[in-house]
């Protein structure tokens, strides 16, 4: 009997519950024991509900309780999540969480707390929701070095933008969809500005290259600029508009990385990830590109990650398994500024004018009388500054292959 | 210190090799301790070579030699590749592997004797090359309950698929192109013809159904039958042809396993799987599905994986990571033949002959005068076939969505 307690019971909560219950048989045997939840906590009445009889509002209760192996943190937040958290590890027990906040800004005093005191802290469900992706990364790809992980890590915004692509909807009417599906929180600045994205790829980047990487450091710009203007032009020269994470490892051992929306070519798997769906590309120095896919949020595919966690710190409850990286700061971060790629323009000069200053570009046909649209050789974005400043700027996005 | 030998120095083993010194580093740290090479076994002749020192013909060297704690056979075959993983084992060592050849026929037993022996059997690399796909579905997906997993598993196939989807070159010259760039083999029987893909589809089952699948209980079809003229037709209905090998688990806890060329709707990320790449799909209860994408197949990449194997054989010495399930018969096997989909079908019936049999059926628009192309409803095949002997087929497809 390996007994947990579940902290929050909200969408993820519940689920994880859930999942426990629906394939029960098999995650004993994967556990090669019976996993009970013991204790939810949570501060709000659940008179009623089959789980009544488990919940309790105290958590020092499941704190004091030396049966209790590991704690489901999926309260959200900074505040409440990161003390209980805190006061799990030092209790010895290991942490289990979906909370991509707390491990984005904390996650290296945690991973530090949690192989002082010889226990886990697990998060595979921080990102891309059930995809399995941080397991792969820390031990399917441990023979390569990682140079570069980019992808579409928030499913809001790629189901905002594929209603635009596909059913010519406004960046307005799509969000509104997105909140009538309960796809996008009543307040979707955290999805639409990026942040969401931003912690991802912050955790991310801890894990391949070794140094956390604290969003506040991280250049974030959100899809609130995607007009269905640059999405046409985008499609008639073969690309979507897609938000991306990136993040890429330099020779000297600094990390760029930033959010934004790109025009991605069409041959680009990542270019067919729609809806809600993720996808992860990660490149390494002996496999090559891969690419992990599948859906980014939602209940059940959330818990499955949390309860594939807890499987694991069930069979690891003498060995570790330790995720954990150094410290990092501003000196270790590269300018994304500096990073090169070819760049979607849309102006009202003519081309005439752009190619006075760009010199050879490649033009989009059958644009409107009044504004041009062209790509740029790969320059960076100060180069790219020095050139835009001549011209009106309509749009601006970077490309990628 | 771990010492490790390599058996067969060939593509594979000389990977292992080239990755194991690249990554050096990486590679110690990853495994919490030097990962060394002592011998090479190989019958060749290797003077000149700057493994020569390392190179011996004897096995029973390793066998004998107690530092060695892990084998890395990459002979390939289910000769002399068993009998060595068999001695290996029962010498206390663990064996990685890549061959999915011996995985695919005797992983039962393999599996069972390194239980026996407190040992690791594994074998990442045997199935999509660098992917991680044999790790994440035992561990990632634990939580989940596996209903069915399919795709392009076959790199060869699938690069002259692409080439006469792309090119439009013949099925023969797309496989010589295949073979000038070292793609397909002298003789490609393996792969053209499906065997690969259905050692493939075997592990694959076991693994996530907990049965051995014997590969001569797996419906086999290669891709001789693909010809221009449908990649066209399947083309301007939104489809692409592409060998799949898929497998269903049954309620009744049966397998239904098979291998056979599909058009594949574009909309299905695995349609976007081009060239010498692989894409697997995982279907679970709790995660819906997941898809796995990269190379199928290289030099590098597959060291990729069998060296993440033996990182992991290091840290678990101890700590076993036992792959296995039960063993499989024709009793556990679901006749392929009464799985359910729509069916392509080319004919020199008329489209009122095919509507007199067929009913209402969609036809392809466009067709050459002397022949007919339509889809049917959703029938298993043994229907199909009765209604299909009524009228002269030149050509017949499994559709997927």
């Amino acid at each position: 009997m390996f007994d947990i307690a579940i902290l929050g019971f909200g969408t993820v909560g519940s689920g994880v519950m859930e999942v426990i219950e629906k394939n029960s048989d098999m995650i004993s045997q994967n556990a090669a024991q019976e996993v009970r939840v013991k204790y939810i906590v949570d501060v709000r009445d659940f008179t009623g509900s089959p789980y009544e009889d488990l919940i309790i509002r105290d958590f020092a209760i499941v704190e004091n309780d030396p049966d209790v192996k590991v704690v489901i943190e999926t309260i959200g937040g900074v505040g409440v999540a990161l003390e209980f958290s805190l006061r799990s590890l030092r209790a010895g027990k290991s942490v289990v969480t979906s909370n991509k906040e707390l491990v984005a800004t904390h996650g290296y005093e945690l991973t530090r707390l949690a192989r002082e005191k010889g226990v886990n802290y697990l998060f595979e469900a921080s990102v891309g929701g059930g995809i399995p992706i941080i397991r792969p990364i820390t031990q399917c790809l441990a023979a390569n070095k990682i140079k570069e992980i980019y992808g579409i890590l928030n499913g809001t915004t790629n189901y905002i933008l594929t209603e635009m692509v596909k059913n010519g909807a406004t960046f307005d009417q799509a969000l509104g969809q997105a909140q009538a599906n309960g796809y996008a929180e009543a307040n979707p600045d955290a999805d639409i500005k990026g942040h969401d994205v931003c912690r991802k790829i912050c955790i991310l980047s801890a894990l391949c290259f070794g140094h956390h990487v604290y969003p506040n450091l991280v250049p974030t710009e959100g899809i609130e600029s995607v007009t269905l203007t640059d999405i046409a032009y985008a499609g008639s020269i073969g690309y979507k508009i897609k938000l991306l994470g990136r993040a890429i490892s330099r020779e000297d051992g600094k990390i760029a990385a930033y959010v934004a929306p790109h025009l991605v070519r069409e041959e680009n798997l990542i270019s067919g990830v729609e809806g809600v769906m993720n996808g992860i590309v990660v490149r390494g120095n002996a496999i090559g590109d891969v690419m992990f896919y599948g859906a980014g949020a939602g209940k059940l595919p959330t818990a499955s990650a949390v309860v594939a966690d807890i499987i694991d710190a069930a069979k690891h409850v003498s060995a570790r398994k330790w995720l954990s990286w150094e410290d990092g700061g501003p000196e270790m971060i590269y300018d994304a500024d500096l990073l090169e790629n070819a760049w979607y323009v849309r102006t009202s000069a003519t081309p005439e004018q752009v190619k006075g200053i760009f010199g050879d570009v490649s033009f989009a046909g059958g644009c409107k009388a009044e504004e041009t649209v062209f790509t740029t050789a790969v320059i960076n974005k100060k180069q790219a500054d020095v050139l835009l400043s001549k011209i009106p700027v309509l749009s601006l996005f970077r490309m990628v292959d």
